[in-house]
């Protein structure tokens, strides 16, 4: 099954610039990325990274392939849905994914295999369906429900705090020093952040 | 297996007070609990609604009990975890959770089975070793996990986005509105709450 990484590495992760630098949102994203790309090779994927400019891909894993394409994300994926291969799509900040979360998309036989993230959003899903496009903003999960549901694809949603958990705001970050121990995390700790409880809620603080 | 339900039902949900007044946080405590309870007797549970105070029990399912007890969640429970008998606890404001969801806690046969919520708490457990106590707060989910490795108890962890996602900010009120259309969903849809996305987030209005 073909394996698309969407990935913009020029200006990530905006709703973290009250915490990170561009800089650092950049190297915070690649960390999460590259997290992302070894848990779906340790599943046996060959992840393509679909980066919006071209990357850097020597630390990436060897099976890694990295295609550069400036379209917006919907228009980068649907290109590639065109020719009717089943495909596998996963966010890139979904640093908390492991293979067997992997494992429960690519082995599900359903039209559409939709992990939804927190938000409405989809994190990752399967298309097996060659009819189906997607069409990614805040609240796709309902419309790529709907969107199957119109072309008679049978729909599966995939039930994963993992796949759910894409780190885009300051509150995010303590997800990744709770669950995970890889590279994010690392990346995280060394930039000085450490996770805080204050009137019962998780945050982190940076020193 | 036990299984308990705390809540409190007195003054629940005070982080929702920006959006809901005190007697409509009890009225969405309840639907949220309703939602909950009905769910493990589908899942062939009998739950014991472990409340703070007297409750209403008629809308609940028949084979529902309540108990009452005033001290506060982490004494309560361990009280009824001294006697050894394998418990499930499943918190009242996760109204997203389906009886398949529960049947992956009850089928687990580690010593402590956790499901993890956002932000680290512990949103449903099952205790199989009777050496076991709970130290419910902010971070409880690594807590009890060393807690677990101390005895000497596996621990798994339950990798689930609905028993994740416990109901305690404005913000969650979105995930009951895209994925549920139960008790907690009809509720809010009642009190005028919609779904709306700005800049790509998703949010709830309230008309």
């Amino acid at each position: 099954m073909r394996c698309l990484v969407p990935v913009d590495l020029e200006a990530p992760k905006s709703r973290l610039a009250a915490v990170l630098s561009p800089t650092e949102r950049q190297a915070f994203a690649r960390a999460m990325l590259e997290d992302v790309v070894s848990t779906l090779t340790a599943a046996d994927c060959q992840p393509t990274v679909v980066a919006t400019a071209r990357i850097d891909d020597e630390t990436l894993p060897d099976r890694t392939t990295v295609a550069v394409d400036d379209r917006p994300l919907t228009a980068a994926i649907n290109a590639r849905l065109a020719d009717g291969e089943p495909t596998l799509v996963v966010m890139a900040d979904l640093p908390l994914v492991k293979p067997t979360d992997v494992r429960r998309l690519t082995e599900s036989d359903a039209g559409v295999t939709i992990a939804p993230g927190l938000g409405g959003g989809t994190n990752a899903l399967v298309v097996r369906e060659p009819a189906f496009r997607v069409d990614y903003h805040g609240l796709s999960f309902l419309d790529h429900c709907r969107a199957a549901t119109q072309i008679q694809a049978n729909v599966e949603t995939i039930d994963s705090r993992r796949l759910a958990t894409d780190i885009d705001e300051p509150a995010d970050l303590a997800e990744v020093l709770i669950h995970s121990t890889r590279g994010a995390a690392s990346w995280l700790s060394s930039a000085g952040f450490d996770l805080e409880t204050t009137d019962g809620r998780v945050s982190v603080v940076r020193e």
